[in-house]
């Protein structure tokens, strides 16, 4: 019997990083979460394959904001641009999920396993930009070293953001590529 | 009854990349490497902990020899600089084993599982390089986005030497950060 449940998702997201917070990710199951939500069990699975992906969901969402922008950045922009510019639009979405976020970076630093998750995460987020710049007409290797020296500004902007009180994450992310921009300036 | 077997890790791994190529790294055993470069199995764990280890020992060496290079390198040197030049001080490391290192990226781009391994010795990589850069007085996010951005450029580099059949690696790695300056030049 279905029950009406107003934004179940997000619960279960909030309840998770408490839970992963307190007890620590490995400790905490699945029907833990459900409880704290106030779901049942098969709620959760209704939204998430596992509590892993309570914390990856976002990593696909992200994917998916960041392509949508290169391939729909001004074909004038040069690629790097384009990447960067494709994380700004895609930090607004995150801007309003800081404590989440704080709360993810904490969960994944404190387990390795959730570290290589990211990182490979991370890489398919890079070589997904990568494609997008190549049916842009960008050629390799511009568009790999586009792609993923975008994707580590934005991943050190990110850490940024998390460990900073204030300020934007399009901000941090910016500033980290202007930084990078006076570290590899020629000659 | 230990036996005098010349050079018997050089051809654990020539005979490791032979079965890896022609019955694929799944299918290939510990015996069948053995077996294949006239040895015991015995003093194949002598060398590595498993056959994967035959692919990722060198990541190690590289990391090494990467770390120690940032570390000596001239102290007026800005750190993408030092960073890539230590890329290319281990390059002729490795302009001898052509053969090697395209036979292994052949069998780690057929293998998801070892693509990941490579990912994350890419990481490992890029934190040990951003640790050296940081113990030489470089600060955050300067050590993280150069050793970072570096990685990078040594990975798009190789993979150019890789696939041409010309030219060495470390003027691969230099025409790469050549490209990224351009990519990233200022404003």
């Amino acid at each position: 019997m279905a029950r009406w449940e107003p934004d179940a998702r997000g619960r279960l997201m909030s309840a998770a990083m408490e839970l992963f917070a307190d007890a620590g990710f490995e400790q905490t199951t699945v029907v833990d979460i459900a409880e704290r939500a106030g779901v049942t069990e098969r709620t959760f699975f209704r939204y998430f394959a596992d509590k892993r992906e309570v914390l990856f969901d976002s990593s696909n969402e992200l994917q998916t904001v960041v392509v949508d922008a290169v391939t729909s950045a001004p074909a004038t922009m040069a690629p790097v641009d384009v990447v960067v510019g494709a994380f700004e639009s895609a930090a607004v979405l995150l801007d309003n999920r800081r404590d989440y976020a704080s709360q993810r970076a904490a969960t994944i630093a404190a387990n390795p396993g959730l570290q290589e998750r990211d990182l490979l995460k991370l890489a398919s987020l890079g070589a997904a930009a990568a494609a997008a710049l190549r049916a842009r007409g960008v050629t390799e290797p511009a568009a790999s070293l586009s792609a993923e020296t975008s994707v580590t500004v934005f991943r050190v902007g990110f850490e940024r953001w998390v460990s900073t009180s204030s300020g934007d994450l399009a901000r941090c992310i910016r500033e980290t590529l202007d930084e990078l921009k006076a570290l590899t300036a020629l000659p």
